[in-house]
């Protein structure tokens, strides 16, 4: 899989790819049988756990069968019975069966969205120790502190990557809050008649499920076919990682204009360069983080809409427009979780360029501690809590995180 | 405050109106300067609640004067002043002294979200002890499960409320996580310069911060001016609260369409008439929450792309586009759930076109059991975990909650 | 109407607001009724202007009764038919007779559309004027281009302002193309029933809308209940004006940066200062128009979402988020358009830093000329058609325009 | 290329694929390099057209190299390069001479969205003409009319197929106005100089962008690297198109509603079918393409986004976040309207059915006829002027069309 038109994308690497997606389902089948046959439902003849069955190459048979039945798990089945026939037909007959396209479709969103999330809380972590130590080493590398573009008071660069580092310690906790994503068993409309009818009872039927789910190390939950603030709520987390990323790219972006000189990007051989003007040294990881965060609000707003669109047991599109764009948010935030990740360990900062743009500010710049401290000496510090709000976002940035 | 052209808005009330935000503004005011004082960096002269000296009729001449700083704090301020100087003018000296902007209009917005979000929360409690109710009492109140448009199994309603009442559950849960705004303290450019410099030390300037806080009522947080994570989480649940209202908003506009007929809206006189039709009884209250929840989305990107959109010390935009866009999300929702709640308490189910409706769809709808249950008697039950999931939904309605 | 949260908003003025609403509706309802006596329809008797009866202190009352009926019309009817009904009891009898509430409210809306379209229109006049002038003034005056944040190659700021207009001329083309906006006479479902009925003929019929659109100065279209395309499309022209102004606004911000310095507002007494900083001198124009037109995609994007959730013969809810989402887009754009126009008429441009910082960007900057032309001296221009393009967009500046 | 995740993806077939995209680019570099032959900058010697060097299986390698220069234009030109060097070193010298990346990738997406759009087009005149002929069959088909989800009047299945068919004509128009996408010739800083320096004049410079466009088959316009109208236009129509679509779904998807059953979607082998219900036969078609009318308003508001972030002579983010969106808006479109067009194609009316559902209606649904007309007989038609409005639309679908 390859997107020539996010580049970068390559970074996502087989997060959530469109056979990752067919992998995941198939863990899911595979998962369903395997309790069914555990529980006693299915003979032991039906043990199967479809491996070798279905691989990528099956990848364009399977989306082009998609659309007759308005889902991918319908082609899928088909495909995933015409092949387990032959080796066991007991399998073969006992697929599937109690659950609906929905359970595996969603659960299969689940398992790939956990990965993605568990990829995107590493880059996180990696940003936090690198901001953490750029706050650290810079406690004392003044320059002019700006609001609204204007030079406001002086600040350290280490103050300016707490407050980054804030940003990204919030997306952390926003997104360990909503990466326990469960799967989904609910059955035809979310009664489990049929896993129900199949295991004999309501408490055999709860064992199917926990055993299913324990398969996939994933949480249990009654039927959610039609109340997504699951992935709303992972939606909102992935953009509130963009945020914070975006947020940075700006200020390295304001930071890497030749006029301010006070940040850039780390030198890697070739990146940067121009079509056309050899001069050129472009802040690309930045450009392509804070791309992302343009794109990221607008993708969970849809599936915000979606989750709002929903009626009946299963919606009539609400549910549809959920899958690709999750991925495509996903992927995106993935990408740029790395990029950030990159940006930050090898971000240069020239202190003495900040040191002579402060230099060039003053005394305007200082305006503010003259009103405050009439009596103060001209350079004398202005340091406020500076030392403080750095150690108390380190000290955050180092608590142990489910 | 009216808006024609949002009908129901009046039902938000007084909460995040000009006149409420304009207030909300003098009480971080009163309460930084009644700090000053209590911890003797102002003279006990400079004590003033700044009551009666700013009303709802001087929301015309802050609004007038608000470009002209970009925000509406310079004028209040300036108004806050002149009348505050006959009167106190130790206090006139020391207003204000060690804030910025943003600090007094971020803890404004902060205290009207505030209190939007605790009406929304006890609507969402009358929400979900009417979706109790109703799920317990229509455990046996067959109808058809419909998936896609189409029947698919039989359900009972209970079910049905029981899926409604988690969704209303999941954005109570959200809203909880997300309704702790904290108070803004940073100074000029986020580093407490200012206030420390008066206070004369950071341990004193932390605890006028605190104490700050403590009069407003909120939580203390290292300054987050560019760290927009409160205020997108807030939007995020407040925007899973109106998914959760226009899913079952969606349910009963098609229940309440004639050929269905299950459900439809509680009778109120003069409600639901049309200008030219005398027949027409709409399901006025669906159709409006319905509407919150196609906007709403939208509004929560808005919030995330000011977030994104953060650099400096303090954003070119980004932040100010906030403003409108949180007071107009927090009062569409404040209505919706006003909305939402009146129409569950008063949702009129007709059980006996559900029993039809049923019987008419039979007996393809009841080809699943067959095939799951190949012996099973027509018409024998096929009821799934039905009971248990009301029976979890319902006690997670009665959690305590913080 | 006042917006503190969103200052400028007055600039807006009456446009749009709930009283011009109101009155907009009732010049509806009088043409309609004129036109209904005109054609004998209605008796002479029935001649009524409807004048008087309805005031901007009727907002709260209309307001607070427009939740019943699901719309603000229904309240409106009410107390126009009842204050009408002792001074002309027929032209009571025939108020609104043959309408649907939709037919009113739609109507009533481009109404309001149009008046601010107008107002944008000749505000985007006054832009395209003032970047004229600019792109003809500075033909020569060279400052560094740049891309991606870095310096490309040299270019005048005379070209950076004919970049900006042609932004302004499309923005002027796209909402001449959508202004045209029709009257909505559909009747209850868009069938033209009830007219028909009155009138006795079609073709009578026909001619009541001709009167009716005639003399609120509106083109006639079939009826557009559900076909929302000519609502969607003044909606994506509003947020073509707001990009283009966008734009311009960020070139102004990056301009102003003290260490760039190329570019800063025209002063005015008061505006731009800070409430702590008194050295600060921002550009408070920019900011704001850039607020614009962050917020205004995703208003767009809700109006398109109400006109895909179209159903029926009137939708239910995806009708009614149109309004205000409508009004806030269009005041907002109101608001940025006349900023933007008092912005560029004030825009300081300082053609010695645009040379200092050209020279200080030398070699580097002129890598291309001495890859592309080798034999060039140092210095020599490297104009491109940057004459011809500027020609070309004052040219089209001065193209009347319907 | 295939999408998993968005069912009926394949339909786009070829369009906008990354292959796609890198042989437009190809085609770009090509007609350029053309011109400069044409037009004697280049030795004949250099003519080459670029055949054979390039193919899809060049794909993955560029997209891999797309990062390091923040596009994928920079990896595709060295390739070019290096694969042109061996067989044509002249024209291999000449590749690219005077153009910069954004030149090359804008004209790259304009060729894609061409193409897409051409492709639309097709798609919208077939649904015209399908629609005409169910509105000219259906005029005497009587049905109830619905407002608010309620029984308002009768209307005929004609005229609301006339309603269908204008939303249809109106994304025609707003397409046909918007498709005509310029290509972009502006160097590195939008002011033609490598251009002009190479040609030796501003005129030949133009000769050389006209030959090229005309080669593309593309209009010319004056550079717009920071001036994206052309692009939010497109993109608007794009949506302008999936609304009319999705107000199509909607009511198939009320109609097709067991209890209502007017309309069904045309039976096709396989379609339809439920992964664990065989009784479902779900519309499948109007799912999909309701679901794309649920996501195509927020990629557009990403565009518009992009358009209002542009800053510079090339900007940071804004020009890149373009890119990805516009195909999968494009791609999206182009499924959403095919799909639409088989839907309409084998759409069944059932006749009778909305017969008994009129009739079930009554009276209720006669209540504003009989008010209108008291004196009509129970039954007495009301017409209105359906059939005009029907003639009207049909003769608008047969305009012949630039």
């Amino acid at each position: 899989m390859s997107d020539l038109l996010w580049p970068g994308d390559d970074r996502a690497g087989d997060l959530f790819t469109d056979a990752t997606v067919l992998a995941a389902m198939v863990r899911m089948e595979a998962a369903w049988l395997g309790a069914l046959v555990r529980h006693g439902i299915a003979g032991s003849g039906a043990r199967d756990d479809l491996s070798g069955l279905i691989g990528p190459g099956d990848v364009p048979i399977v989306a082009a069968g998609a659309e007759s039945g308005g889902n991918p798990l319908i082609p899928l089945l088909a495909l995933l019975r015409e092949r387990l026939e032959p080796r066991n037909p007991a399998a073969a007959a006992w697929l599937h069966k109690g659950l609906t396209s929905q359970d595996v479709i969603d659960t299969g969103l689940v398992l790939c969205l956990r990965d993605a999330a568990a990829r995107i809380r590493d880059d996180l972590s990696a940003q936090a120790a690198a901001l953490a130590r750029l706050a650290d080493r810079h406690r004392a590398t003044w320059m002019p502190g700006r609001t609204l573009t204007q030079h406001a008071v002086p600040i350290t660069f280490g103050l300016k990557a707490a407050g980054w580092l804030t940003g990204v310690l919030d997306a952390r906790d926003r997104l360990a809050a909503a990466a326990d994503l469960p799967a989904q068993v609910g059955g035809a409309a979310g009664s489990l008649a049929a896993p129900v009818a199949l295991a004999g009872s309501v408490s055999v039927a709860r064992d199917l499920i926990e055993t299913t789910a324990a398969t996939l190390d994933l949480p249990v939950r009654d039927p959610w076919h039609t109340a997504r603030a699951p992935l709303t709520g992972i939606a909102d987390a992935l953009v509130t990682c963009t945020d914070a990323w975006g947020r940075i790219a700006n200020d390295v972006l304001v930071g890497a204009r030749p006029e301010i000189h006070e940040l850039s990007e780390g030198a890697v051989a070739g990146r940067g360069g121009s079509s056309a003007m050899p001069n050129k040294q472009n802040p690309v990881l930045s450009i392509l983080v804070r791309r992302a965060a343009l794109a990221a609000p607008s993708l969970a707003a849809t599936v915000h809409a979606g989750a709002a669109a929903a009626v009946d047991e299963r919606p009539d599109g609400g549910w549809h427009v959920e899958w690709a764009t999750l991925r495509t948010l996903a992927r995106r935030t993935v990408t740029a979780g790395a990029q950030t990740a990159e940006l930050l360990a090898g971000l240069r900062v020239d202190a003495a360029r900040m040191t002579a743009n402060l230099a060039a500010a003053r005394p305007g710049i200082d305006a503010e501690q003259r009103a405050v401290s009439p009596d103060a000496a001209p350079g004398q510090p202005y340091p406020g809590a500076g030392d403080q709000i750095i150690d108390a976002a380190i000290a955050r940035s180092k608590e142990s995180h489910p």
